[in-house]
């Protein structure tokens, strides 16, 4: 990475526009004077003098800042600093069609990653009622056999219910905007690969089991994917 | 989440300005017209005109696009869509002063979840190499001591050296965006916590031991940070 650094450097100066000077320097701004949520912003025209750049200039600035939740307009209060949507602009860009092969693949060991890791949050907070919701949507793929749109249907559904049951949202809506990303990428798979675990015995663990059983059958689980990326 | 839905959407909407209109809608048409990387755009006039919309309007919705580098221009050939940097617009964001706490703890509870599903990656491509590199980093550590500063950056480097062995760019990216979020949440400890693993025993396992071994090495290594969030 370090290696191609310069040329990219270069190349993003030529292309910067007085748009991405002025969000850069709003946003160090806000920074180093503290600006705390619902704070208010100084008035463009405030910022256009000070910073010596035209109002459009600061307003295609703000509408940035505005795309990423960092500020809102308030009535009577004008623009004032926003608790951002973390994760709404990564949403934007998560288009499997416009990412690179290499981030693709990365972005699939990143929720393998999380899929192994996800264990302890689940045994802290599982619940009986959750359990009998999975074990409905892991039935209900049984029935309905191997058609690959149920196929992929099934396995979102499943493993979105798992990271729904960690209660951790963030986590929940992060493996939800990378669906796109891995039903892209059963696709491309001839035919369906049916690891040595199911998803009736991952529920069967989660009942009866260990945290580190359940870990140990979801490792078997997920183990055509590990193949893959070796 | 579901819950609080209607009141945020009648929010948004209330708050939506023509610029948030045509960055969807473009979006929107860039996908269902299936642009790939590379192929222009429309020009500015010509959205304008069969959007109904100012020219300033278009121009500040494509800055916006063009913030998350989704679409970039190319010299005698003007706007192309790009590949975006799907990280570039979470990296804005990731400010501790400005996220809510629920989301601190969220984005806590998921460094967890990856730190301990880290083995598989970690044995698939872990060298000598690196081994000695994070060795070196372990000792540093033993000399410094335990002042504060030094301990974070410690953290830092340790725990990023692994995520870098992994080989995957993007986690190892993703991870040090999350790190002013820990710095910031390590802090507020009152005194260091020394879990019963450390950073030279992990080392150790890494260069002698299973990849089993070294995940409960980090399950009791992060032992202290678990308990936090039962």
């Amino acid at each position: 990475m370090t290696k191609k650094l310069p040329n990219n450097e270069l190349e993003r100066i030529a292309n910067t526009t007085m748009a991405d000077v002025v969000e850069i320097r709003l946003r160090e701004y806000l920074k180093t004077s503290a600006f705390k949520p619902g704070d208010a912003l100084p008035k463009e025209i405030e910022l256009a003098n000070s910073l010596g750049v035209s109002r459009n200039v600061v307003r295609e600035a703000l509408s940035r800042l505005r795309m990423l939740g960092m500020v809102e307009t308030k009535k009577k209060r004008g623009m004032v600093l926003a608790r951002p949507d973390i994760l709404g602009s990564f949403e934007r860009v998560l288009d499997p069609a416009i990412i690179d092969e290499h981030t693709l693949r990365d972005l699939f060991e990143l929720r393998l990653t999380l899929e192994v890791g996800l264990a302890d949050l689940l045994y802290l907070r599982k619940t009986a009622k959750d359990i009998a919701e999975l074990e409905q949507i892991a039935k209900s793929q049984k029935v309905t056999g191997d058609k690959q749109t149920f196929r992929i249907q099934h396995e979102i559904a499943f493993h979105g219910k798992l990271y729904q049951m960690t209660g951790n949202d963030t986590m929940s809506r992060f493996q939800s905007m990378l669906l796109p990303v891995f039903g892209y990428l059963v696709t491309l798979e001839k035919k369906p690969i049916i690891g040595k675990v199911s998803h009736l015995d991952l529920v069967k663990i989660l009942k009866e089991g260990t945290k580190e059983e359940f870990r140990q059958g979801m490792l078997q689980h997920l183990e055509h994917h590990f193949k893959k990326i070796q």
